[in-house]
């Protein structure tokens, strides 16, 4: 018998429950033991929630659930970095409990030193639920690729992300009725900076880099873009060029050392990246090895979640020793971050229709010895200001910034520019 | 320290011997232990072979390695339902060695056997190389989704086809062309049948199905089409159509039973099977908790099927206990087939091009109460036989051959008509 304590009782908390339960005969075929819920803690008791609590011991102070004598694991479903999630984990471990977490700002943050203390105490630290929702990430990177060296990795990790770029394709939408939309349908919650700002996905690349690399996660060496000056103009001359514009993580390690981005980014349509939409995510992984791995599920929602969750629970049941990195904490070295290699560019303008102003801009691009692919202005009344789309070549990612900033104090410029990265196909 | 001794020296022997020598240091750090090569055994001793085999033992006889008293692992990839390595695996399960295996016909034919002799003997079988290659789909299957009932799933389970059908539609060839060209690059045998008659992607489908429904895999309740009637013309109408040609392996699970098929199918252009090329593999499967999750990789080649062994072998490493088919063997039903599911289908005739031909087959369409969803008849001179397309609305199986016997015997019908499975959107 796994005995388990569960710390908090949100959505997945109860999608958690839930799954055990209807499932409990199957699971403990499947897992050599069954998995008994034996408490619960949330923050307000009296909510009504989707799941059938009955049995379970209630406990009003979820750092109480690590000193239950008979509590093999505690499932930490609280979220966010710092106190109450970390202490709850904390405790847990130092008490020689195993934790399984869907806390990416937990272990983004904190991961080397919980997975230290997870070594002291030999238990271990599970968090397939953190990254990617129902996808199997964490298992493709600390067990699939365990005898493998990952080179670089991308994934589309924010299903909010994607959710509102797929509806301003799709429906013509500004960013700001998409983000509405959204939130109307729990896509998206009322502060919705940790999402569109790039945030979350900075945690999950951080803890992926990690493991990829075997370094301390480090979620300010991400060079960070949010998705709130995407319009949806853009979305459209990306159609046109051959491209679907998506909110990318991206890191890959050279000799330098690490590059890692988040941000939005034109993706050519041939690629399979382009092709995921809606609230679905996906990671595409290069190994030595392996080569090219793509894995594409539900990044978020209640039941996948849960189901992520729950098969940390059987894996811990099968038994068997695994570091929480890869490697044991101890080795894990700190990031060194490399500087962002040459890219490509999509730069829209908004200018004055007159004579000149291409010229302005080709000399501020030739000064910064940056060169055109190609460009389109599009025609309009005189008396208004008309799009410029322009693509570059690869161009030095400091030398880019530098000229968009001279672009935008051009005086037939209108708006502020916006610059986009493009993939290679 | 975890000794393997490793029976079978081709491709993929001497890439898992090349990747654990060269990855030793981080193998050992990621898996907590080393991983040691005591043995090997060939059929030729004297072959050249691209692996360094120094202080590795050589052992003629494959059933030797079973009883080296030091041996904790044999990797059996040799290959082949039976003997040798049939007997090979047995032996080893016998003597309480676990086993990691590439070997999906043997995996298929003697899977449940095998699964109860390492349950008795309280040793692991893995196989984890046995599907998909490079990609972890028995890591999906087995652990991902140990806690949710996967419902159906569908994939691209044998490169040799995909590689064959992604170059006639690329190249307009025809299939004996790509067939030759696939063999000239090493992605197909001399005999090719076992590719191009699906029956490896049958045994793969077969161990797939006993993963996700808890059933003993049973490749003679697989119904199997071949590839060799598809000419690029079907190729291109099916382009024209909205849709790809793909060899799918397909299995769901109803209250009747379990159905499974295995066969070329038009694949609508806006699912992202659709667009897995060449050589890649992909495995896409619906779970009642985690939704749809896709995997898509290198189903093939030397360096990405060994890093599936060597994860096998890490997994190992780690420890626990993991059953072989997710529950235990004796509680693996037999298969119950279910009748396939009424199908959308595409049919290509070659016909004179004369009045009354379309009267002639409509009315067999009929009798058999199988109803037009679209068809076209291309112009052409009256002198040569011209292509009639039909796409039909879902009909019945057996109905539909039954029509299809009837309409090949019409006197102004030249060649055996083409009849192709069509997927949903």
């Amino acid at each position: 018998m796994l005995t388990i304590a569960i710390a908090g009782l949100g959505t997945v908390g109860c999608a958690v429950v839930r799954q055990l339960r209807r499932e409990a005969d199957m699971i403990a075929a499947r897992a050599g033991q069954p998995v008994k819920i034996a408490a619960v803690s949330a923050r307000h008791k009296g909510n009504k929630r989707n799941c059938d609590l009955s049995g379970i011991a209630w406990v009003d102070d979820p750092d109480d659930l690590s000193v239950m004598p008979d509590v093999d694991a505690v499932v930490e479903l609280i979220g966010g970095a710092d106190d109450p999630a970390h202490r709850v984990v904390q405790l847990a471990l130092a008490n020689g409990k195993h934790v399984v977490t869907a806390n990416k700002a937990l272990m983004a943050k904190h991961g080397p030193a919980l997975a230290a203390l997870a070594e002291k105490s030999g238990v271990r630290l599970s968090f397939e639920a953190a990254v990617g929702g129902g996808i199997p990430v964490i298992k493709a990177f600390r067990e699939s690729m365990a005898g493998d060296s990952i080179e670089s990795f991308c994934g589309i990790l924010n299903g909010t992300c994607n959710y509102i770029l797929t509806r301003m394709r799709e429906e013509a939408m500004s960013f700001e009725s998409a983000l509405a939309d959204a939130q109307k349908h729990g896509y998206a919650e009322a502060d919705p900076a940790a999402d569109v700002d790039g945030h979350d996905t900075a945690n999950k690349l951080a803890i992926l880099s990690g493991l990829a690399f075997g370094v301390q996660p480090d979620v300010r060496a991400v060079t960070l873009q949010g998705l709130r000056h995407i319009s949806h103009a853009d979305i459209g001359f990306a159609e046109d060029l051959g491209y679907r514009i998506k909110m990318l993580g991206q890191a890959q390690i050279g000799e330098e050392g690490i590059e890692q981005r988040v941000g939005p980014a034109l993706v050519p349509k041939s690629l399979p990246l382009a092709h995921v939409e809606g609230t679905m995510n996906a990671v595409l992984l290069h190994g030595r090895y392996a080569g090219p791995l793509m894995l594409e599920g539900l990044g978020a929602g209640g039941p996948s979640t849960a189901n992520a969750v729950v098969a940390d629970l059987v894996d811990l049941a099968r038994g068997g020793k695994i570091n929480t990195f890869l490697c044991g904490a101890e080795r894990l070295k700190p990031l060194v971050p490399a500087k962002l290699k040459p890219t490509r560019y999509y730069l829209r303008l908004q200018v004055d229709d007159k004579p000149g102003v291409v010229a302005d801009v080709a000399s501020v691009m030739r000064d910064e010895a940056l060169s055109f692919e190609s460009l389109i202005q599009r025609g309009g009344s005189s008396t208004q200001s008309v799009p410029v789309i322009i693509t570059t070549h690869a161009g030095d990612v400091a030398a880019m910034q530098r000229a968009v900033d001279r672009i935008a104090k051009l005086p037939s410029v209108r708006e502020l520019p916006c610059l986009i990265p493009m993939e290679e196909a």
